[in-house]
């Protein structure tokens, strides 16, 4: 059964970063399947590379091992991390970048070792660039069953990025915060849709505007500014067939507030 | 035989969209050959995602599966279309991204059915990723020869968008427009090569600029600006070693016109 | 044995150019391992082009085929060059691309010639696409071991563009310039750490900074300028969680010197 690992990081595709770990990777293993999930996270922000991580990661197969780099600490003493979670491997500079894996029930957490790496034959050229030279052939060992999860050392606990307040109700309003915006200027909210009763109407406030809940973008009409809960199982502020961030003036981090409407 | 997926959509890069919609198809299938087509189609302009799409999939040997997604309309009633033509299927929402495919001979639409996509155990989670819930492992079935274009559903009249004008002759001016711009500046128009005498001598005119026929870029100094039969077998303006389009200030939709020079 | 070919093009992502030399290349061997190396080479520098795919190159296993493409003679009377080197085999257009792998001890040269790509069936439909009709055909027979170096044309003497003056001690200085810049503002010099005697302290000179050297980015502060051996094995230069390129002002092929300091 081919192994699976996937990419997420802030190199960029512009300059061969990326290209040189999947050839690291392939030279432990020509039958890997390489998947980008993304290249784009805003530099040194390993809270962001996480959260995409987390997100995407539960729509690829068991088996798969997940590699995520942000590292601006690359060289110095920060360990190497490697996280089990859902009959996955994720593996990260522990700088915080696995929190949300971390947290997560079942979650086993282990520091990878010196002599595991070496006895991979996995040594670092220079101090910058842990993903080719550690990160990468790890991956592919991992992913193609010839190293188990129980060796690469033992367990431990990671750092932890502190991430920003989760949404709460505070009397009849619940309370969030923007946390991303995609291509299409769809703003991502901290709501879960478990946190509330979906069967009933409900708006968002955010600065002036208070949008209404529809279904899908199809159920309004292009320019209207509308929340739903989304693929991803959170609310989302959307403006159909438009951009509903430059629309708003909205950014990360930025409150919004959603109640029940009355009869909903 | 490995099967092969290609993907055209306006998700960009990035953001994980493209990354979770081959997550869902490895999920099926770990021998699928996923190949990215673009992800830069204009958001929400499914004619332009159906241009590149039907120019590409000649490249592609038979049995390539082609999921094109461009889809304002996720999650209301429109249907999703799947069209065998020329030994390949093409998967994308009925939105008339698939337009330039459904009009060519011998090419069969077929209506996606619910109880299909509800057998594959395809389920829509949220009304706004179907690219992820459904057509990713849709196309990893028929990729896989695990399922027959022919169990997908009834033959069907898929939305059509009508395109521009075709290019045609006026008195001794063959009449046309640009279509696309690619990096580097080259504009493609929508005059087929088919259309003309290409062993007489021909210009192009565009504006206040008239560009001379050439067989090949090199055939002219950096700088100058030439017309030529492209690749893609259509009248294409360049600026050898340049950039036309900002040359000439010429964008989508412009018109031109081509005649041949006398003694040509 | 799955073969590996890999792409450095200066065509972009956001044109099919790049998904259609797939195509053709997925025509001859479904089996293939595909590998963007970069497609974001400045248009017309083949220069640049053949500086990353050099330094990517030894990264990835033996019998890779690289192909790299920035080909603005496209359709004249140019080559087209093979150069076998450390068991690799890389192909491009004959305009200089390959001039550092030309350079390498033990590189052999070939003009692949009409012959060979007749009888592959690989034929150019238009002049302004070798990529698609001729080179990803070629890379794929040879990556399947269907086609022997030996055999695509007679040993000759490519093209070679001239690089930048090389590094060198001049006095007590160790006087370079900047070749390229990384997505993370990273200036690289061209000079190899080869050229000094890493155990001793040394800063570098550019502009009116002076920068000391350190083993890796975390051995300085956030916002710190530092200069390192980087893990391409070249003298470096950084701004630390920060833009070297922008807060220097510096930019390609600007001057930069090395000197050790007292007691280092």
């Amino acid at each position: 059964m081919r192994g699976i690992i996937t990419f997420t990081t802030d190199f960029g595709l512009a300059d061969p970063f990326v290209a040189v770990m999947k050839g690291q990777a392939l030279g432990r293993n020509r039958d890997l399947q390489l998947v980008d999930i993304t290249h784009d996270i805003t530099p040194y922000q390993p809270a962001e590379a996480g959260y995409w991580l987390e997100r995407a990661a539960s729509y690829f197969p068991e088996g798969t091992v997940h590699v995520g780099i942000v590292d601006p600490g690359v060289g110095s003493s920060r360990a190497l991390a490697a996280v089990a979670c859902d009959a996955q491997i994720f593996l990260a500079p522990d700088n915080g970048l696995l929190s949300g894996i971390v947290a997560r029930p079942g979650a086993v957490a282990r520091r990878v070792t010196g002599t595991t790496l070496a006895g991979l034959g996995a040594i670092a050229k220079g101090g910058t660039f842990h993903g080719r030279d550690l990160l990468a052939p790890l991956a592919a060992e991992l992913a193609s069953g010839n190293l188990a999860f129980g060796m690469l050392g033992g367990i431990f606990k990671p750092v932890v990025i502190p991430g920003p307040p989760p949404a709460a109700w505070v009397g009849e309003r619940l309370q969030g915060s923007i946390v991303t915006i995609d291509r299409f200027g769809n703003l991502f909210s901290n709501i879960d849709a478990g946190l509330l009763d979906c069967s009933r109407n409900w708006s968002v406030r955010i600065r002036d505007f208070e949008l209404p809940c529809v279904d899908t973008y199809g159920d309004a009409l292009p320019g209207e500014l509308v929340a739903l809960v989304n693929s991803w199982g959170v609310i989302e502020l959307a403006e159909v067939e438009g951009n509903a961030a430059r629309r708003l003036g909205a950014a990360r981090g930025e409150a919004l507030n959603l109640r029940y409407l009355r009869g909903g």
